[in-house]
């Protein structure tokens, strides 16, 4: 048992501008996060998103405008023969870089909530290789840090709690 | 301007137990975030949790019991001078396990969504190194695919759409 322990640093420092909440505003709303699944997986047209995901239409509408407005994907258009001009969704360089944080979380999911058939999602190297894909943490001094070697160090932008 | 295309592969499986929506129903929960933020950062007490994250009390004793439940914090007992014995919160090896997923959303926060004064939170390889921790991407076969060499393939646990 510990008997007495010096708080947390932690604990001077304001939650204000978290960058993790930061990130979660964004991806921590449920229809938001399906729109990005079914766009990252291919499934980029409106009718597609919405039946697949199961999405209500208003909140499908609304949310992709926000995405695009974030700058996480973006309209391309297309037409289909005797129909009018549609738009597809598509990631942005932005929506494309949330990649290792999809596949962080696949990782872990598949480790700490398998399925009994095995993973239904496997992040894949295209084209030839075909090789499963992982993110593997890393360091400036050339090291590859377990998960307790790593911890969370206020930066130039944290602010003092007021 | 796309004429016509294929339909996404992904349109023929179910999302019904998707791998990304399962863990974005632990993760996505508001409240549960910020908790696990704190343990994070080390501010393991329930007092100091609940003051520097701003959670309602009650919200904060149910999102720490669902935790324990689901195996990602574990409750270890301290005593300070002339008190009750009380539990701090720290993070089990599931929990821990979740570091690539915080590193990744760090560094897409850093580079997307930056702030004036720099990052108020840097991962950092503890000890002597000191270096900056950052996630990358990874193949079996040995490379570094950059995100758009990676798609997202059904994998054995993949169900047919009904």
């Amino acid at each position: 048992m510990t008997m007495t322990e010096q708080p947390s640093a932690a604990m001077n420092w304001s939650t204000e501008n978290c960058t993790i909440s930061r990130t979660m505003e964004i991806l921590g709303d449920k229809w938001t996060f399906h729109v990005l699944r079914e766009v990252f997986v291919g499934v980029r047209r409106f009718e597609d998103i919405r039946s697949r995901a199961g999405i209500p239409r208003q909140v499908l509408t609304e949310r992709l405008a926000a995405l695009i407005e974030r700058g996480l994907i973006r309209r391309h258009p297309y037409r289909l023969p005797g129909q009018r001009e549609r738009s597809e969704y598509r990631l942005t360089q932005a929506g494309l870089d949330l990649y290792p944080v999809l596949v962080a979380m696949i990782q872990w999911a598949d480790q700490y909530l398998p399925l009994d058939d095995g993973p239904p999602l496997i992040p894949t190297h295209r084209g030839d290789c075909g090789g499963k894909v992982s993110v593997a943490l890393q360091c400036d001094g050339g090291h590859e840090p377990t998960p307790r070697e790593v911890s969370l160090q206020p930066g130039p932008g944290a602010k003092p709690r007021s």
